[in-house]
């Protein structure tokens, strides 16, 4: 770590000579195979963006100059030369660095992110702020991971193309997507891939090249492949349609290149598009052949868990669909996040990968629905915010029986912010005659599953991240008491139910005596057996772990307030705040959801 | 109407003579332009998409095949020619026919719709069920209007190329949206509406064109130019990249070719994209000359009410921009609708339309606020719900003080269910750090525009359709008592102050005394004034235009009862279901939130 360790922040990168850079590249995915080795993230992704990362700030000079991540899982080697170095172990621990960019832990970090597909939209809002203050600096986005299949890069790209700004768009293109690209940006950048020596063959770009001393390299950049005669054809492409100058495609691991093309790209007045062609997983043998399985790794250390709702999920799914030709399952590029690879094995006509795009996939799936087909779209509940309106107005409005499996659902910890659930339980409450169901277990995930696909309505099943808790078994019904007690009753649903439970038990050291009332269906809510539970025990707490807006927590609060129920009552939710990364126990504790808290509000007296 | 008048179903479209084919499009377009002018309704869309309906109805069979519109105002010949011609009067009314697609109102509307972008998803779905089930029918999308700005079309379009289905996109290319294509997409099919025989260069096509009797007529379809020279270069396009079979650009308003060409396209088994080029008000010359005045209009004898909120808005932040260079304006395609004509042409620099692209242009406008300046971003109430990730994931995670003016919020009246901005109190409620301002009258929209500009936070002002009510002058502090009583407390915001003043003065006649607190601000609420009121009349009501979850009074419930307040209190909103369309005045009376309805509850005894 010669190199690396005497980096202290990116202007030293550009005080190295040209010959330290591969050193240092190769300095960087050490530094990062360890950190993730050790205490999980995304491996995959900030591998194969290296040398990408390290010619930008050799090129450009941050943070007067911005570069913008879409995702920000590549952004590791960002992290590790703008100041971070010696945090880099605390990667996703609570209180330590987070996983993604965020410009409270760094000025270099110019947006926060973690969904995909944002960073031009942000990227050219900063272009257009910098010409309207009529400053001179660079914006750069940098793409990578599948964004492209998300429609709402189309959108920002068609915007900057016409803008005219100043903008350098980078495309990581690993040809996959977290799992792997959906089929038709696939065809597109395919075609790009194959076409080598075109930039030779543009006037414009030829008059670009021959301006300066970065000429002549950047014939040897471009990628060679036996299709050369192909070049001699100008064919439009849909970057250049849209009216960026497109260089590339290139080799995103030749870092002396990079660098060349970005002091190109950046002598350029307009919006410029560079394609690197790039490996996922890059100088780390195993994530270069089996990328999918290094996108995000766990720690070496980490706990073996049972199975997890989310592979549950998928052979559950599997058995319904054995049985019922009509079921499909729909994923946004998370075939492997959500349990489907083996439907997608055993069902290969009746699943869907649609690309990072889940407003598509929201309403292909009301459409499959309105032809007679039960779909089943897999989501994780954060992503799912996505297609908000979609559920909404093509689903709901419809009344169509589309069903919304909703992983990782609650808090997710490592990921942080970025990827916690917690909003579901309100906007799906929103909905009208949309149904929500939360199993606190496998074998209820299994059997709400099939009820969610046999009731008629849209229906959505909420499931957390991991395994399964202290419950098991199969509740049946809109709630059950599961627990009786005299002194308190709680309510809660899902993955909490665990957390209840050990709060019962810590209440009865203390001579308190809980009543546990379990929510099997959020919503619509039968407040009335709660409200039975309560008055008994004169006092209620509803537990969950979302924010506290369209919670059940507020939702029981309304009904009984304006029924003129008279028990006491407290809520324990996320409240109304961003929750951080951590694990899952710690930021239980620190946001007053684990059994202690809950074990503390429940001793109230009125 | 001796053609029309005669058409009971789409089969008697099949089987006029193809010459009586153009008299049924001038008598469908008499009967359109009569009906919208008596009674308001989207007129221009609906003139540009005679023909290919005509033609789509006399090549293919609804309802076994399906039609999908995007958006759907473009619809009303095919309500006219499927059964729904004697209600064609009752368009838009309490009651009557739908504004826009119904699957209740007629077996021939395949999907609902109301926003844009949507058809090609649902239609690949249908598309998918079809082929699982092994059934022989069409699929067709008809997209029309700027659609295409939308990601989730780019996102189906790219899974529907390469899925291989059978299925249809006509593209009624206008060359407008709804005022104006954002740029990028104008440049791509601009560049394809230059194209001209070059259906004739490309050998699958020829091909195809051989195949039976249609062919020849392809050639005569085909727009030519005087660039005939460029076709002979075969250029790639974005949608035969995707996967699609490309058809166009051919004359949308030649019926008897549109038929032949709809025949060749339903023998072909794969994606097939039509691109259609039509006139936006073809055949109303006043539409023709300005169709951005005809997209949406009002009926002929409609009331004249004073200056709108759009127009106060549009001024207010004109004002604003003068005195402040940083403020920016942001539009998805509704730079008439919410009222920035003026903003746009005094500050063209500072002015966005973005297209129908909601994603973009939140997560542009965070972009633009990370870099210093204060984006405005105006959208209705309704289409807001497509960038709810993007307001908590980019805007509100990061605390970026972007202002969101959320136009045509609570119920819009005869658009219906699809446009009513019901959702929003709650969805922008579970946002972790957003304000959410309610001004009841035009001078206090611009001093909250300016409050919201000024107040550092993410913040939403919500306002109305239409003209401003009883209430007047500038109401400060997050709550205001306006008018005093002693018998029940009344809280309502916004719109809801009219309604609620009238009911304070039913309730007067009725001996019952009523206080009103009027919310200023909704979102964080500040309970203490309300409860304050609500002790001392012993009962509380909160009156709102939105669904209930995430309602202010179930806020208020929430935090009343968690705080062991013993006031009475009842809630009267929308409880939990979906609009329909009708006259805002008819629509409040339905769903119980007028002023008698108000006046009723208000007037309960504990």
């Amino acid at each position: 770590m010669a190199i690396l360790e005497n980096i202290g922040s990116p202007n030293d990168v550009k005080k190295l000579d040209a010959a330290q850079l591969d050193t240092l590249c190769a300095e960087l995915r050490v530094a990062i195979i360890e950190e993730t080795r050790r205490s999980g993230g995304h491996l995959a992704s900030s591998l194969g963006a290296v040398e990408l990362i390290v010619a930008l700030h050799r090129v450009f000079s941050t943070p007067k100059d911005r570069i913008v991540f879409d995702v920000g899982h590549q952004a590791y080697a960002h992290k590790l030369l703008t100041g971070r170095r010696e945090r880099f172990s605390t990667l996703r621990r609570l209180d330590g660095l987070g996983g993604f960019p965020d410009p409270r832990e760094s000025e270099h970090d110019a947006f926060r992110v973690g969904h995909a597909s944002t960073a031009v939209s942000a990227a050219l809002g900063m272009a257009r702020a910098r010409t309207l203050k009529g400053e001179d600096s660079h914006v750069i986005a940098l793409l990578g991971d599948g964004a492209l299949t998300g429609g709402m890069a189309y959108e920002a790209l068609t915007d900057a193309g016409q803008s005219r700004e100043r903008l350098l768009v980078i495309l990581n293109d690993n040809e996959m997507s977290i799992s792997q690209n959906a089929g038709g940006v696939e065809r597109l950048l395919g075609r790009l891939r194959l076409r080598p020596g075109y930039m030779r063959a543009k006037g414009r770009v030829r008059s670009l090249t021959s301006r300066g001393k970065f000429g002549r390299g950047v014939y040897h950049i471009v990628h060679r492949t036996k299709q050369f005669a192909k070049s001699l054809l100008i064919r439009s492409n849909i970057f250049e349609d849209m009216g960026f100058t497109y260089l590339g495609p290139v080799d995103g691991h030749d870092v002396k290149g990079l660098v060349r093309l970005l002091e190109l790209a950046k002598s350029y007045d307009g919006p410029v598009l560079i394609h690197a062609v790039t490996v996922k997983g890059r100088g780390y043998a195993p994530a270069e052949k089996a990328p999918q399985d290094y996108h995000g790794i766990s720690p070496q250390d980490a706990p073996k868990t049972g199975k997890s709702y989310s592979k549950a999920f998928g052979d559950a799914l599997c058995e319904l669909a054995r049985a019922d030709s009509r079921i499909c399952a729909i994923t946004a590029a998370m075939q492997s996040g959500t349990g489907l690879e083996r439907f997608a094995t055993e069902f290969p006509n009746r699943f869907f990968d649609v690309g990072i795009a889940e407003e598509h996939a929201a309403t292909m799936a009301a459409g499959l629905c309105a032809a007679g087909m039960k779909p089943v779209f897999a989501v994780y509940s954060t992503f799912a915010q996505r297609c908000y309106d979609q559920m909404l107005h093509d689903v709901a409005l419809q009344g169509l029986p589309v069903v919304f499996a909703f992983d990782r659902a609650g808090l997710v910890g490592e990921d942080g912010a970025t990827h916690h659930g917690v909003f579901d339980p309100g906007f799906v409450a929103q909905m009208p005659g949309v149904r929500m169901l939360a199993p606190a277990g496998l074998d209820e995930l299994k059997a709400y599953l099939a009820d969610a696909l046999d009731c008629g309505s849209p229906c959505v099943v909420r499931y957390p991240r991991g395994g399964e808790g202290r419950w098991q078994g199969v509740s049946r019904g809109a709630c059950e008491v599961v627990r009786e007690g005299s002194d308190v009753a709680i309510a809660a649903y899902g993955h909490m139910l665990t957390n209840v439970l050990d709060a019962a038990d810590m209440l009865e050291k203390q001579g308190i005596s809980a009543e546990i009332v379990k929510i099997n269906e959020m919503s619509p809510l039968d407040c009335e057996p709660i409200f039975t539970s309560a008055r008994k025990c004169g006092r209620l707490v509803v537990a969950e772990d979302c924010v506290e807006v369209g919670s059940a927590g507020q939702r029981i609060a309304a009904s009984a307030m304006t029924a003129g129920e008279r028990f006491g009552l407290r809520l324990v939710n996320l409240g109304e705040r961003f929750c951080e990364h951590g694990k899952l126990a710690e930021l239980e504790r620190r946001y007053h959801i684990d059994a202690a808290s809950i074990a503390e509000v429940a001793a109230w007296r009125n």
